[in-house]
């Protein structure tokens, strides 16, 4: 690996730590260890401190956080940003560096616009799915929002993250428009047409005049996103959610293959969610609580029984389509007669809901495709269980997926003894991200450190072949980041020289995802 | 305006002149005045040389092209690059600093992959439309190219100009994906997955891990793109061009409401263009001739007769449907029901094509929503006549589109004398450009002169209602950039920040939409 910094521990002044007293009040910072441990990642084997911060600020608007980011500035504390700091499984809200200081944007969590007219939404970082779900719906559920699987994230965060969401505007940056951004000397810059005074199309029109600067602030260290707009759908005549069933482990890349066509043919639009049986099954009410986290492998064999006596299969897709009724009629024939190619397998027509019956939307699967956040599947997680994510972007051909499935799954299973856990989401028509949440016993050291070195393992055993990670754990930022090494690192030196001109003092969430400003690199 | 750098002409010294020659071989630069005047936008007054040249070099692949830019980079050489350099209406390949040495890509023409089980193809800049569809034909027509109306430019070189495209994939951003790039000091960067050596999703997913940079190159001059991928899409089992006339001008904004819903519900999901009388007349091969570029305003009344007498009505939209038969003809039935709200209006259905017939494509309409590209447009401009585009970029709301389009019309009507051109291309759901391209006769001094203070007055008038362009012509584009003035001109100010880490010594195309190096700042 290259020669990442591992710099000392910051070290917060008192007097540095009253003046943010003084810009956010007492009641807005998290001071001591009781305090800051309830606003870490909740994923760590439970001794370990290594993240730990010095102070975790709250600012209430975008005034106190340029005053906090003045502050930093002048002193030259790190501080690491989240929105709400719901990044579990990557780490949290927690920084790279140790005892910066963490500045949460939950307080910031006004919902600015809903455009009726033009099908979109301009919030806040604070802001999470749950809370624009609610709006929309006081407003007679006109106009959908595409969400992810769990609901307490912030609208902001999770996008900035590349996070997946499942209707149509869950594809690659299709959601995102025009930012509102804090800069590392506190000034305030608006991006695209934005940056005219006044201008109605910032959050309708993706580029501007000159060089796009949205998806330079999606992972990046660049400034402080404190709005954004949000793209919506309008409620169709008629959705219909779909599963589409699996029954063979061996059948995945014929799967794949399937669901790329159909995609490319604009039959399905929105982002299917591929799961194992082990990850599935937590979707299915009448199974939840049969699998385990992370302390067994099962069998084919028992997973083979299991997927037949479940009806879920060893695979399973979720899906959706959204139209005009007698369009949607049409889809669904056409991906029957292209799923049968699949033995044994199964379509699921999980009914079709319209303005009438919109109220009657009930399981999670009826829900998430209708734009219907929820902490479902949050709440079937044992409370000893942690995750990480291994996440990397693979094309979306059969052959690709399972190739780098198969790999995954034997390292999982043979270094760490849980069950193989997956998801695959093809954000695109193209290609797909293979979400491996690894399992672990938070209160077994030896097992937290076993997974975490299979998912280093996996990062350089993939990386060699060609595959990166779409997002990375805090753990592992700078070694995910070392892949990308083409022309002796010219993309982290690109993104470095960009840092240190944005921000020369460093004081922007230093480190993240491998880009480190140049105070750290020389030293 | 701003205090924008009015910089000397450039001087070229013949020891650098000569480096350069001896890099490319002297019958890949153009030296004289004659030469020069090979490679330079075709519409200006005859008589201006304000944006001269003082040489034009072809580099013949990405070794060559890194020498001439170290080469410019030691002697502090401005060098303008364009992919074929057919900008043309937005200053063709000139350069903003007269005197630049013009760096032509056209000779670096390889298709480097087409890439027929994922659909898409990785090109170098000086591959044509023209050229890359020529391709796709061999390889049996299986996958289609959104194509602009004129097949002649560059398909790195438009799409990085934000060009517009009609097929579906021609929304904002969705065809290019994956780029690599010559910086300022000759080295090479890799953008996305392409970071990571031998990657096969280089070109596939439009991320990566950290700062997304692609869309940082668009408009941009932090480096010069040497090669992008570009997405196709699969042939549909059935295509069905379609023609939807408005017959008076006052039903304009009824109709952008209603292209709006259709976009948003899935039923149109290309680009429709949307072109007055005058400008659409042009591609109907039966009218063609009939209209006149610069020379004179027709009345309100001869046009109504005109729009009658022809069929095409005041405004008209060409766009297409792609999908399977069944689905086409219930869409064609929801467009019909929908468009029939617009009194006296027309939907033409031009027939459906699938692999049966597809080479019964020919004429214009049809040919340039199945990915066919063409001159025909070309081909019908008189020799005098030269154009300007101004481009503001609007909600889509027939409201705020009519409010535009009368003000542009009004003043291009009593400042220039001419007819008004105007398309407008809704690239997304919820925004459209307006492109107002206004011809002027190129022999006369005083109508040029008029057309480019309309232009001017226009960026300013719009502006301060909140109204950008979306790409500025070269004479204007302080001005136009100038209006992004948002927290003391913060975006341009961040711009410059970048420009100034990536391009110490300002050689790469300085002043391109506002973008100028310190080094022409400071004088």
């Amino acid at each position: 690996m290259s020669d990442f910094p591992n710099p000392a521990p910051f070290a917060l002044s008192d007097s540095a730590r009253d003046e943010l007293i003084a810009v956010v009040g007492r009641d807005h910072v998290l001071v001591t260890e009781d305090e800051r441990d309830t606003y870490r990642d909740p994923y760590w084997f439970k001794d370990d401190r290594s993240y730990d911060s010095s102070a975790v600020v709250f600012p209430g608007d975008v005034d106190e956080l340029q005053a906090v980011v003045r502050i930093a500035n002048d002193h030259e504390i790190p501080i690491w940003t989240s929105s709400q700091g719901r990044n579990n499984g990557y780490g949290g809200p927690s920084a790279r560096v140790a005892g910066s200081v963490l500045v949460s944007l939950r307080r910031m969590n006004k919902i600015l616009e809903i455009n009726t007219e033009l099908a979109y939404a301009v919030v806040e970082p604070g802001v999470r799915w749950l809370d624009l779900y609610d709006a929309l719906h006081e407003l007679g559920d006109e106009l959908l929002l595409s969400v992810p699987d769990i609901g307490w994230g912030s609208v902001i965060g999770n996008s900035l993250d590349n996070g997946m969401t499942y209707l149509p505007l869950g594809a690659d940056f299709a959601a995102p428009c025009g930012l509102e951004v804090v800069l590392a000397d506190g000034s305030l810059l608006r991006t695209g047409m934005g940056a005219i005074p006044d201008n109605p199309s910032w959050h309708i029109y993706k580029r501007g005049l000159g060089p796009v600067l949205d998806p330079l602030f999606m992972q990046s260290n660049y400034g402080i996103v404190t709005r954004m707009g949000v793209w919506l759908m309008r409620r169709p005549r008629a959705y219909t959610p779909l599963y589409l069933s699996i029954p063979r482990e061996n059948q995945l890349g014929q799967a794949i293959d399937i669901i790329r066509e159909l995609r490319l043919d604009g039959v399905i639009r929105g982002v299917p969610n591929i799961q194992n049986l082990i990850t599935m099954g937590t979707q299915f009410p009448e199974h939840m609580g049969m699998f385990p986290g992370a302390d067994a492998t099962w069998s084919e064999d028992r997973l083979d029984a299991l997927a037949d006596d479940t009806g879920i299969g060893r695979w399973g897709v979720r899906t959706a389509l959204w139209g005009d009724p007698d369009v949607l009629r049409l889809q669904v024939a056409r991906i029957r007669e292209d799923w049968a190619q699949i033995e044994g397998s199964r379509v699921d027509d999980l009914g079709t809901f319209t303005s009438e019956n919109w109220g009657e939307l009930s399981s999670f699967m009826e829900k998430i495709s209708a734009g219907v956040p929820s902490l479902d599947m949050m709440e079937q997680m044992p409370d000893w269980v942690g995750h990480v994510g291994f996440s990397p972007i693979v094309p979306l051909t059969g052959r690709q997926v399972v190739e780098v499935v198969e790999q995954i799954k034997a390292r999982v299973i043979e270094q760490t003894g849980a069950n193989f856990v997956c998801a695959i989401f093809p954000t695109n028509d193209r290609s797909a991200m293979i979400v491996s949440a690894m399992s672990f016993d938070k209160n077994n050291e030896a097992h937290v450190k076993a997974t975490f070195d299979t998912v280093r393992q996996l990062i350089v055993e993939l990386g060699e072949q060609g595959y990166g990670e779409y997002r990375a754990h805090l753990d592992v930022m700078d070694l995910a980041s070392d892949q990308y090494s083409f022309g002796d690192h010219a993309y982290r030196r690109f993104t470095e020289a960009i840092k240190d001109a944005v921000d020369p003092k460093g004081i922007l969430s230093p480190g993240r995802h491998g880009v480190w400003p140049a105070k750290y690199r020389e030293k």
